[in-house]
């Protein structure tokens, strides 16, 4: 299992700028991972990772997510067949933050909805109100089909 | 000011699939942000919101962040001049994140250290070990002579 350095025993400069990957897990033990596809560039989902699957992730190439939602590890596409395969993973300034570049496999949909990407609406202001308008991103697959076994 | 609507109030289907736009705030009453160039569609920086700056984005077409380690409301490139002007902003399936993409000024620095984006650094492993690697991501300004006032 990859084991990780701890932020803490690093200068300031040496968590922005040198060749140590010290990630900052937040107080719940999590560091937020954005999801993009390569070639087109989609954010294709936001999601988070602990140092368990951060290390499956890094050790399988395949993307392992914590749900906090279930408190439990998360092999993304196990139950729908969607998994993702790694190309290149960052981490920003503070190592606070991770992008990952993926391969959708499966029908080429990251979110439950069964829409290639979580982000298919749209935030629209008219006066003081906010509104969401549909980008009319199709569903690749029927969640209720899907997730029903 | 611009007020949204509670997501509590909302089925899961409407907060889903619906067009009512309830950011779901954390404990802390921030909204993750993923900042995008227009264009490249870069990920530039990742960076939380609150009620109130998300408000302020919107009405002024520029972003407006909440900084957690200054606790105030952070208008991006105040100090720098690299600030960022909004050409889409989008929320996620369960609406607890925000893609926003944006046209950069100024230099064209997103991050603080002079970099275009946050995320100069990869990740790569040999054996049970994790490091990074510089991509090489030139410098658009020299942090000392910009934060130095």
């Amino acid at each position: 299992m990859i084991s990780f350095a701890d932020p803490k025993t690093l200068t300031h400069d040496e968590l922005e700028e040198g060749s140590t990957f010290a990630p900052r897990f937040d107080a719940h033990g999590l560091i937020t991972v954005v999801t993009v596809e390569d070639g087109s560039k989609d954010v294709l989902m936001v999601a988070h990772m602990n140092a368990e699957t951060l290390g499956l992730t890094l050790e399988t190439g395949i993307a392992h997510y914590w749900s906090r939602s279930r408190q439990s590890i998360w092999k993304k596409g196990e139950t729908s067949g969607e998994m993702q395969e790694v190309v290149d993973l960052r981490t920003d300034c503070d190592q606070d933050c991770l992008v990952m570049t993926v391969r959708q496999t499966g029908r080429g949909a990251a979110c439950h909805t069964g829409r290639k990407s979580c982000f298919y609406r749209r935030i629209e202001t008219s006066g003081h109100t906010a509104s969401l308008a549909d980008t009319g991103l199709p569903r690749l697959f029927d969640p209720a089909t899907v997730y029903s076994k």
